[in-house]
């Protein structure tokens, strides 16, 4: 049988009708071998982005663009391999402790992480903030690095679902990216990729996250764990708030040495807090605890007895980088110039705006407004008070690491802008708003 | 003011907002300069599918795509210039009677005209069934021979709204055609380009037109008027009856030899009331009648005189047509050999479908499925009995013309399957069906 044309398939998508799964996977190989132009795909993608796609459809997609590439053979690693994935924020320097702490529990993490784009940051440029750090390597050598240190984590190569890398590209310039179907096949289809048996997925929400509410989160996680789930693969989701920056760092290097202080025990409540729960649902799900108290004793355990440190510098020196930078962070070079962000005026901080602060990073140059710009991995900022702070007139709100003579009088105004200073104090905001499983019955513990 | 950006423009018309027409002239512009990738004008496309343009939205788009190219300059031509454009359907040749019938009543018709795709017929491929006729001509000539004969009848060149062009070929293969503000904005902005003072809007109705029902073809009228007025033109619709071929002959030589039939005071009925009424049209927005009847009389007076078919002798010779096939229509060469499809019993033809024949014309060699096809001019089909005739068994329904040795068996069948037969006569259908103009109350006279 013929079946139906590919402009068919762009009318019956608009016209509300389903696609059979080989026909989803005709498109996206149409479109590799350059049948179908950008141009149709780019309709296809606006048609689903006003029809969506059932559950099945996704699978298909997700299907599709991993296959487009190469899956990577991690079956010379025991043991359930299990990865975190997050839809970004801004201070999200969370997989950098979190691959080598899990790790250091016997559970394997192939990480496969992004850049930053736009006010949010990316895994792999805080990552070459450590001298010599590759986060480009060969599928052989992830495959072994994974198998004797426990964690690798890389960026997305050309071989992993190049077709997701195609669509993507066109998501981002024709309006089609805020579609929640979409999100999921392209999160899916690259750490499928990665030859994973889990996933955590940490659904960022608020000012400084893709996901502004807490409805379309939900929506998004739901999608994710029944999407996952029939892909043959273990998908938990936690919902995280990111009204305001996780942590105190925000840039690259700054956020690196964050993450290492993290492994040693120190660093700010919030990014612990997210870090261990995140990590304590990998256990769960990689066979390494039994519940989530069990879980967390055991990455505490890890980070009080050193292992999990020792990981870290393991895995860095494995791909490269100068394994020194855990027991010296000032090896991690961060900008030289301080400036200092002074209170206007006694009270309480009731929020610090993530957008606002995430912004004025990428304004400073740790971030980039395109996807072919530089960064610079050195300056950042510092969010010394939090929500809930009490400040007086004068005292350290933040601090900016800038290079010598930068002009930073726009940057100084907006980082206070993000400030909301009032009289009294605002109850507490709690930073995991919800948990979905397959079952989504099971609450807060491991299921 | 920087204003949105592209990517924005197509994010608010996904979101249902409405752009200002410096917005809609700024995407075409991109387009056209390449600042705007095919895939986010089909993006966009794909978004006024779902959300629509409004009248404004839609004039601007018309300006725009106007403006991408040349108006014709008919300056020279003294009087109101009136076009007549049809949606296309299956027999349909009225244009070639049309064009020098109006004219010779002194109304000047400058026609630009389009190829025939899918099962609809293109008035250029009939012409140039003409031995040397040239529908492709440099704008002075055409304006010269507007002013020198009354009418003139080309293609779009690469010069008539080349915006156009670019967009119809994306929605052609993006599934976007199907949309009432892009397809007026399409024909008016070539129809404006012809630099006409009013417009004629033939709006096909039915199985073989491209509006299948009456409420979208009304839809599509009362847009065309509305939007056209506020362009500053006069524009009346007319919806006629395409469910069944016009006239008898299908096919380019032999629709050609019908029109010049029909100059002559010839052919059949249902294409000579059809001419009729688009004239009589074109005559009252002309100001060369005040109503219908007046107008009908000027037309048929034309006809009866022999002014019609001088100045269709005239046009085609400033063209580089022999004409010679005005008075012997022999001249205009048609393939050889005829078929005949008899009728396999007694009764009454209830119907014959246009879609069936336009097909059957296509797949003879007469029409091209792809933009990029040759047409055989000599192939087609004539349709002997129409809705209404009574015919006994053994009677030819339906003749073919065909080159020597064709295989024809499967287009004999399809032709034969196009004919509904019964015991008794169905009640004759209206040929005009409804008429559009910027009151939508005057009825059937000129208003």
């Amino acid at each position: 049988m013929q079946g139906r044309t590919l402009v068919e398939l762009i009318a019956a998508k608009r016209d509300g009708a389903r696609l059979d799964p080989t026909e989803i996977a005709r498109l996206v190989q149409a479109l590799m071998t350059g049948e179908l132009a950008d141009y149709q795909m780019a309709a296809w993608l606006m048609a689903v982005f006003f029809r969506g796609l059932d559950d099945e459809e996704t699978v298909a997609l997700t299907d599709a663009m991993l296959r487009s590439g190469r899956v990577l053979d991690l079956d010379g690693v025991s043991g359930i391999k299990v990865d975190k994935h997050s839809t970004g924020g801004v201070g999200d320097k969370v997989s950098i402790a979190l691959a080598p702490l899990v790790a250091a529990c016997g559970v394997p993490v192939p990480m496969v992480s992004g850049r930053g784009l736009g006010h949010t940051g990316g895994t792999l440029d805080k990552l070459e903030a450590i001298p010599g750090f590759r986060t480009q390597l060969a599928a052989e050598d992830f495959a072994r690095i994974v198998r004797e240190v426990g964690c690798c984590m890389i960026g997305q190569t050309a071989e992993i679902a190049p077709a997701d890398k195609r669509i993507y590209a066109l998501r981002d310039v024709t309006a089609t990216v805020e579609c929640i179907p979409l999100i999921v096949a392209s999160i899916l289809s690259k750490k499928l990729a990665e030859g994973i048996d889990a996933l955590v997925l940490d659904v960022k929400v608020g000012r400084g996250a893709f996901m502004k509410d807490i409805s379309s989160a939900r929506a998004l996680a739901e999608a994710i764990v029944r999407v996952g789930t029939r892909a043959g693969k273990r998908v938990v989701a936690l919902l995280t708030d990111m009204q305001a920056p996780l942590g105190v760092a925000v840039g690259n290097a700054v956020e690196t040495r964050e993450a290492l202080d993290l492994l040693l025990g120190e660093g700010p409540s919030d990014l612990l807090e997210c870090t261990l729960c995140l990590g304590a649902n990998m256990l769960c799900l990689g066979g390494a605890a039994n519940d989530e108290a069990e879980a967390r004793v055991k990455l505490a355990d890890a980070i009080a007895s050193g292992r999990a440190v020792r990981t870290a510098e393991r895995m860095i020196e494995a791909q490269g980088g100068d394994p020194g930078v855990v027991a010296d962070r000032a090896r991690v070079p961060v900008a030289p110039e301080e400036i200092v962000i002074e209170s206007p005026r006694d009270g309480f901080v009731v929020q610090v705006d993530a957008l606002v602060i995430g912004l004025a990073a990428v304004a400073m140059g740790a971030g980039r407004t395109r996807a072919d710009q530089a960064v610079d991995h050195g300056v950042g900022i510092f969010v010394d008070k939090k929500r809930g702070s009490q400040v007086a007139r004068g005292e350290p709100l933040a601090r900016l690491r800038v290079r010598a003579g930068s002009d930073t009088g726009t940057i100084e105004e907006r980082v206070l802008s993000a400030f909301d200073l009032a009289d009294t104090a605002a109850p507490p905001c709690p930073l995991v708003l919800d948990r979905i499983d397959v079952s989504s019955t099971s609450g807060h513990d491991c299921g």
